[in-house]
């Protein structure tokens, strides 16, 4: 049985509470960081009774179960769906690309998403995001049986990313870090070592007013959890309560565009010419976000025995 | 009168002081981070006086004065000399390469650099680091004669690179964010709000093996401290203590090849053909770092009234 973490405002406070049904069993402890609640809190969360649960879950403001002092890091390209709409080939990705967004750019799963007034072509992604529990300080061999030793559990991620930023720029983290562009949550969800097993059988969607945009299954990733701890071992050090956002697979508004014109971009255009031509095909492409749209996304395994909880967040002009 | 902070190693715990000459004036504060240090011991660090210097500097282990828990965010190709290496047209930089370093590559000013045992295009960048004063946390509109009210002080960055990792991946975080890639320091220095209007007239210098490498003023940078800090209060939070590098002059191990070869690698070469070449020229360029060479960096106006100290790094197998 997986535990539902929530983050949520309590009298101008964060307060901490495990999910029961539609209620919330508050924890005792309070916690100023996710760090602090992994550390600290994992045991009390385990124990919590659904005769605790005080709190109905619609009566409180929900807050973003991953804080801003943790490192937000971000696998790209990890979907060959998603490779594959990007203009690229999935055979040739032989790396695992890495990269940071701001943990500014953390938000709720309930938060309105405002689009700064330079950005046009605003796209979402829906991702597995992976909390981890112990600190991770050298090289490590973690093995795909090992997940739950490292992580706490697993999250909703949107990586919210301004293409008109992003791509021109070539380094991902501007177009991906403005604030409020990674909602997260709602829940934390602790997972057994028997759950953690079942991780590839999770299955995200993401809509937009209603409309069906991305849905496949995590198991489809390229550079699997276990990987991806093994190699940021040998990066960088890990602590309780950072995230890894595990990468899209497609269904991204933004589009590769056919060959001919990937031929021709590559070869007859200027690197500026190049980007002006995407941006000025964006525009024209009604996939991209526009103030007043709505984003749902969910992750859960089919039978519904792990399930994430649904992301509801509105796009607003800034 | 700049105020030179250090931070070393004391009875196992991490201390502070002032640097008077060659002596070090502990502060009695305890600090746990670079946000702590700043937003409490600044006024002790302002008041510290040459008389309370018990310590000689030489005899104490020197830590970065930048801690783990603080942002690494970098600007890259952000000198005209060292845009024209890296091949391309500093006319056609239109925006500020921003990305972000792992914490966890932080070390000190004296430390050794660990080669890990992939990497074979190992290079250099030094570069001025901007360390912040103050929450930035909303749009903010500062001019050139605003730095001293968002900055507390500037520090020597060495943005280490796995010329190998970093190109070929396309997103620079990994190739930059290897434990011990970012030498930082010895010192804090603080500057006084007239002492910051010179930060132009600030000289980098690095060398390897008493060979220069880069010497350039920091007034050459393209995108300057208050364009940046505006554009990233528009993006997203900046806290006290976090650490902005500001880029690299020219003089980097990692050329671009002559035009004619890059027309070849752009038109003619798969991606991973362009960099099967780029790593078989760098494996016969001695430019490139090795185990044993030693890197020294230094930063200071040509008067020394505002000196930043000298950076000495051997690089060692890992």
């Amino acid at each position: 049985m997986t535990v539902k973490i929530v983050r949520y405002e309590h009298e101008g406070d964060a307060a901490w509470g495990v999910v029961h049904g539609r209620r919330i069993a508050p924890l005792p402890g309070r916690y100023a960081s996710t760090a602090d609640f992994i550390e600290q809190g994992l045991d009390e969360a385990w124990s919590s009774r659904p005769e605790q649960a005080s709190l109905p879950l619609d009566g409180v403001v929900l807050l973003s179960p991953v804080t801003g002092g943790q490192q937000f890091v971000c696998q790209g390209i990890n979907y060959a769906s998603h490779v594959r709409e990007s203009g690229m080939d999935p055979a040739r990705i032989g790396f695992n690309t890495l990269f940071t967004k701001a943990p500014s750019s953390l938000t709720s799963a309930r938060a309105d998403i405002a689009r700064p007034p330079h950005v046009r072509l605003l796209d979402y992604e829906v991702e597995l995001g992976l909390v981890m529990r112990r600190p991770l300080k050298e090289a490590a061999s973690i093995g795909p049986d090992q997940l739950h030793e490292w992580l706490a559990g697993v999250t909703i991620v949107n990586d919210i990313s301004a293409r008109d930023v992003q791509l021109p720029q070539t380094q991902f983290y501007k177009g991906k870090s403005y604030r409020g562009f990674g909602p997260t949550g709602p829940f934390l969800v602790l997972l057994s070592p028997d759950e953690w097993k079942r991780w590839p059988e999770l299955r995200m969607q993401l809509s937009v007013n209603g409309r069906a945009r991305q849905d496949a299954f995590c198991g489809d990733m390229i550079f699997r959890p276990h990987q991806t701890l093994t190699e940021l071992s040998n990066l960088h050090d890990l602590g309780p309560g950072d995230l890894i956002a595990t990468g899209t697979p497609a269904g991204c508004a933004a589009r590769a565009p056919g060959k001919l014109v990937l031929w021709v971009m590559k070869h007859l255009l200027s690197e500026q010419a190049k980007w002006k031509l995407f941006i000025k095909k964006g525009l024209v492409n009604p996939a991209y976000l526009q103030p007043g749209d709505l984003i749902q996304a969910t992750i859960a395994t089919e039978d519904g025995a792990i399930d994430l909880g649904e992301q509801l967040n509105r796009v607003v002009a800034a």
